[in-house]
C-alpha cells in the first residue's frame, strides 16, 4: 500500500506481469485503460456472469490453474447453451493476498483456456479481502440478432436431451470431501482423479453452441444438477416432462457406483457441478442434432419427453415408478 | 440448501422478489434466463468491471442502500470519465445470508439509481460467502465506434482538469473510523454528514460523458487518488503535468481542515474514492468544455498543465515549492 512516489502500484504491476498476456483482443487495449470496448459487429452480444467462491464452487487446495479454468468454463458453458461464440471475459479477482506461486499458474491456465476457446481477457479488477478468495467473470458472446436460445420454447413432444455424462462433478466433489465416494474408491487412483477433473475443470461444450442455435427450442446449462435446472427449463417454458432415469449418461464410475449402492440415482440427478447442455429438441430435428453433435465430437443423450402440464418433471426408475427426489439441486440460500 | 421438490431454490426467490423489478431492460428477459442480450446497434460497447468489498470500500454498518448506490455509481464513474451512456449492467452479489432486512433497502437503492442514471439491470449472480460481503458490477456503455476516451493522449500543453471537489470522500472515511477528522468536527454534525455521504455515495459524472467525449484528449475517472491517477494518465500519454495544488477544488469543510492543520494537502491529493472525472484538455478546448460542463451542472476546475517529459507529475505549494507526497494513491496489494 506504500508505493513512494511511483506511478505503479502493486495492483498494477500485478496485473501487467500476470494479466496483460492474455488480454489478446484490440479493445482491451492491455488493461492500460479503465474500460474496454466491444466493437459494434452487428451481433447481438450475449452477457452471462458467474463467480466461484472458495469452499464452494473451489477447495482451498485446488491446484490454481484448475480453479482459473473452473472460473472461466462455467460462464462459457452459459455461452454455449445459449447458443453463442465466446467473445472475450472480464475477471474480478478477489483475493487474500497477491502470491506469485498462486497467481502464475493461475494466470497460465486462464491464459490457455482463454487461448482455446477464443475468449480473450478484456479487463477487470483486483481487489483485496480477508476471506474466502473468489473469481467473478462476465464474459461475451456473440450471434446473429434475435438468434439466442431461451430457456423458454420447449414444446410437448420435444426430446430432452443432454450432453456428456452426468453426476461425476458431484462424485469428484465427494472424494475431495472424503465422503463414501472415496472409500469406494480408494482402489482407484486414476478413477478417482477423473472424477476430481469433472469437478475442478468443466467441459463447456462450446463446439456445440451453433448446432444449439441451429436446431433447440430451448436450452440451458447444468449447473446446479439436472433435476433442478429441467424444472427451471420446463417452468420458463410452460411445460413439464418425464424422464427415463436409465437413460440418463454416465460414465463407468458412476454406473459402478449406482450399481453398488454407493450413491443413489438421486444423487446423480441433483449433484451440481456438471456445466453439460441441457435442450429441448423437436422429434425431427432430432437427427440433425445429433449429426452435428457427432461432427463437434459432443456426445448427446436423449433421455425424456417434455410434456404437457405445470407439474415438477418426473424422473422414472427401471419400473416406470416416480422416483423420490429429496432436493432438486444446489441452491446458495 | 433443501428446497424439496419445488423449481424454486432460496436464490431463485430472492432474485424474483429483490432484483427482478430492477430488470426493465427487454434484454434481461426478466431475470429468467442464464444470459442477458446486448442489442447490436452500430455502437460500440464500452464495457467496465469494479467490486466493492465490505471493510475496504464501504463499512459493515453502511446503509444497504448507499453500498448498492456505491457498487453501480463507481462503475458509472468509470463510464462517464470515458464518454460512455450508460447502457447496463449485471451484478454479482456475494452474500452471508439472504436477509430481507438487508436486502429490501440494497434492491431499493439499486433500483433508484438504476433509474435514475438509465442502466438498467441486465443478469446476475449470487452466491454465498462467509466472508465480508462483496458485490462486483460490469456495466455498459454505449458510444459511436471508436470515440471511446482513453487515458492516453494528453498533450504537451493541455489543461489539467477535474470536476466536482476532491478529498471530501477520504475525510469522510476518516470520520467513520474516529479519525482525526472526526475530532476537528465534533460539533458539525450536518459537515460531518456532508463528508461521510462523499465517501459512501460517489456522484458519477454520467451528465459530463458527451462533453468529455467532444473535448477532452484523455480521462479518467479518479478512484484511487488524484496524485496517483494523474500519475497513471500520464504515464499511459507519455507526458507529465505540473499542478498548482492551491487550485485544486475543496469543499468548505476540506478546506477548512486544511487551513486548521487537520489534514494536509498530501492527504488530500491522494485519498481516494473521489470519483470526479480527470481530463487533460487543449487551451482552445476549455471554454468549449467549461461551457458545456456548466450547462451540465458540474462544477470542473483546471488545476495545472500538461508537460513534455516522464517524471511523476508535481505537486506546487503557494511558494511554488514541490510537496512531498508519501503515497500517491491507494493501492490493494
Amino acid at each position: 500500500m506504500t508505493d513512494g512516489a511511483k506511478p505503479a502500484s502493486g495492483e498494477d504491476s500485478l496485473i501487467a506481469r500476470y494479466f496483460k498476456p492474455l488480454a489478446t483482443d484490440p479493445g482491451a487495449f492491455n488493461l492500460t485503460d479503465d474500460a474496454a470496448i466491444l466493437r459494434a459487429s452487428g451481433d447481438d452480444i450475449v452477457v452471462t456472469t458467474d463467480a466461484i467462491v472458495e469452499g464452494v464452487h473451489f477447495l482451498v487446495d485446488d491446484p490454481p490453474d484448475t480453479i482459473a479454468r473452473k472460473a472461466l468454463r462455467v460462464n462459457l458453458s452459459d455461452l454455449a447453451a445459449k447458443g453463442a461464440t465466446p467473445a472475450g471475459f472480464v475477471l474480478t479477482l478477489a483475493l487474500r493476498s497477491a502470491d506469485d506461486a498462486w497467481l502464475k499458474p493461475f494466470a497460465r491456465g486462464l491464459g490457455e483456456d482463454a487461448s482455446h476457446f477464443g475468449c480473450p481477457l478484456l479487463g477487470g479488477d483486483t481487489v483485496s479481502t480477508p476471506g474466502p478468495q473468489m473469481i467473478s467473470i462476465t464474459a461475451f458472446g456473440r450471434l446473429p440478432p434475435g438468434k439466442m436460445v431461451h430457456r423458454s420454447g420447449a414444446k410437448p413432444g420435444d426430446r430432452v436431451v443432454v450432453t456428456g455424462t452426468i453426476g461425476d462433478a458431484a462424485l469428484g466433489l465427494d472424494i475431495l470431501k472424503g465422503g463414501a465416494v472415496a472409500a469406494a474408491m480408494a482402489g482407484d487412483a486414476a478413477g478417482r482423479d477423473r472424477l476430481i477433473g469433472r469437478y475442478r475443470v468443466p467441459q463447456p461444450r462450446t463446439a456445440l453452441a451453433s448446432a444449439v442455435r441451429d436446431h433447440a427450442h430451448a436450452a440451458m446449462d447444468v449447473s446446479d444438477g439436472l433435476a433442478g435446472d429441467l424444472a427451471k427449463l420446463c417452468a420458463a417454458s410452460g411445460v413439464s416432462a418425464v424422464i427415463d432415469a436409465r437413460s440418463v449418461p454416465l460414465s463407468a464410475a458412476a454406473a459402478t457406483l449406482l450399481a453398488g449402492g454407493t450413491v443413489g440415482i438421486e444423487a446423480i440427478v441433483s449433484g451440481g457441478d456438471d456445466y453439460e447442455i441441457l435442450c429441448a429438441i423437436s422429434e425431427n430435428r432430432f437427427e440433425a442434432f445429433a449429426h452435428a453433435a457427432d461432427l463437434a465430437g459432443v456426445a448427446v443423450t436423449s433421455i425424456g419427453t417434455v410434456i404437457a402440464g405445470s407439474s415438477v418433471p418426473r424422473f422414472l426408475d427401471n419400473a416406470g415408478r416416480e422416483i423420490a427426489l429429496p432436493r432438486l439441486s444446489y441452491s446458495h440460500f
